[in-house]
This record gives structure tokens, sequence and C-alpha cells, in this order.
């Protein structure tokens, strides 16, 4: 079984989001071995400089990949796939004997330049922007939605 | 200034979903006039038959949208929209004189096919199909971020 590593910067300060989060992260659970990553956002450089938020941040990020981890950038630019989509993503991966898959969000600087480009794919969930605690929620709900499909379960709203 | 009336079906469900959704009403609220028109869900029509169900919907959106808005179906086909885009589509709305708009999402058995044909306009949220609870949520996230970037504030997180 594919084992899943979401990595995201700070924890999750909405409580309304905490709830969704939880909740998506344990039916999420059923299908597939999920570790949540929560690492230090940066707390010391001045707000002035997000590049060097962005590389603090990106080494907390490197040191919680799992080691030999296929990695998945959260990104604007990234891939657009739809629900079927991401349900073929994890399939390919088992296909491929990946056996780590790690998927990385940004904090609310974004992500650093050098791990989105040196991701092994990189997605996006939307062509709209969403709050980086809000693209938390939907990853979690679009890869339960994805085991859901790849089980053949009638989810679909 | 532009009055919005977002019309769903039935009340939204998830606590936490709630909150969330309150939330960003009251964000909205400071830049347009919104109103919720929660329309009742079929309960009787037996479950196997889609069709009659979004019938019976469709005839209790009709009536929630205000005599002469412009209508905007909220669709899995429709057109995908990023942030800015979203934006504009408000202010072209206000440039044409649009004194009322309405957003209609459906229920959990979708939207039907008249209404979405008869609409002004068809939106996507995002390629993925979330739930319909969720996509409440997400669209009143977006409005807010429209709003702000038609304000010109620094709201991107």
């Amino acid at each position: 079984m594919l084992r899943l590593t979401l990595i995201w910067v700070d924890k999750t300060k909405e409580p309304w989001l905490r709830t969704g989060i939880g909740l998506y992260l344990s039916r999420l659970r059923r299908y597939l071995e999920v570790t949540v990553k929560e690492v230090k956002g940066c707390p010391h450089l001045p707000r002035s400089d997000p590049k060097k938020i962005l590389e603090f941040e990106a080494a907390a990020i490197r040191k919680a990949i799992p080691r030999g981890a296929a990695t998945i950038a959260l990104h604007e630019n990234g891939r657009g796939l739809d629900s079927p989509g991401l349900a073929w993503l994890l399939t390919a991966a088992e296909t491929k004997g990946v056996r780590d898959l790690a998927m990385i969000t940004g904090g609310p600087s974004g992500l650093n330049e050098d791990l989105i480009k040196n991701s092994d794919d990189r997605l996006s969930l939307s062509p709209m922007t969403f709050t980086h605690e809000m693209a938390r929620l939907i990853l979690l709900e679009q890869l339960y939605r994805a085991c859901t499909i790849r089980a053949g379960w009638p989810y679909h709203h």
C-alpha cells in the first residue's frame, strides 16, 4: 500500500478548517497510510524578504520528506488534474513501485522555487488561488475522492 | 453596487462548513450586498429518478432568482476562471449595468439541464469535483478574493 506523507508549513489556524481537515484525514486513512508533517514556518526573518523565508521553510520541508519518496509539489503553475486524473496518478505511482509519496503544500509565502523545480511532479488544484489552509482541505477531500474512485465507490457529492 | 443572490439546495449540514461559509459570507458583505437563498431539496421523490429530483429543485431555484437578475450556474462543464478572472466578471457585470446577479449551485444530484442551458453564464470552480457543500465554501472564498482584488487589497493567502 502506498504511504502518503503530506507536508505543509505550520499548524492549521482556523478551527473549522482543522475539523474539516481531520474529518477527511480519517476518511482517507481507510484507504492509505497517511502521515501529516507540519513543519515550522519561518518566524524570525523579516516578512519583507519572502525569498529567505521560502529558503528557510524549504530546508525544513526537505527534512520532512521520507528517504526515497516521490515528491509532488502543489503549485499554481502545476498540472491541472480532474478527480479521476488524481485517482490515476495514485494508481500509476503504485504500478511504478513507488512506496512513499510526499505531497508538499506551501505556506502563506508560497513554496521555494528549487523545491518546486526538483519535485518529481507539480500539481495545481484549480486555476483559482486558494488560501494555503483551504488548499489542505481541498487536497485531502480530493485524495479521499480519488481513493473512492479507485475503490469503485459511488462517492461523488 | 451589485446585489448578489447565492442560491443553493438545502441548508449546509456539516457544522464546520457552516462556520467557514458564515465567515466568508460576512467578509464578502463588506463589498457586496449578498442574499443566500437555500431552496428546499426534493424530499419525496425516489432517489432513483435524479431527473425528477432536478426538475423539482429547478422549480424552487427559478422562484428564488430575483426578477431581471443575470444568472450564473456553477457547473463542472462551465468556463474555468482564475481569481482575477472572477474579479473581472463582477466588474464587467457592473459595467453592463447588471443590478442583480444570481449564482446557482446544485445539490447532491446536480443541476437541471435546462437551468444550466438557460443561465446567462456557466462557471466551473475547478476541473476537480467537489462536494456540493464544499463548493459553497470555495465559491464564497473566491468571491471574497475577487472583491479584494477589485479593491486592490493584498489578500492572496
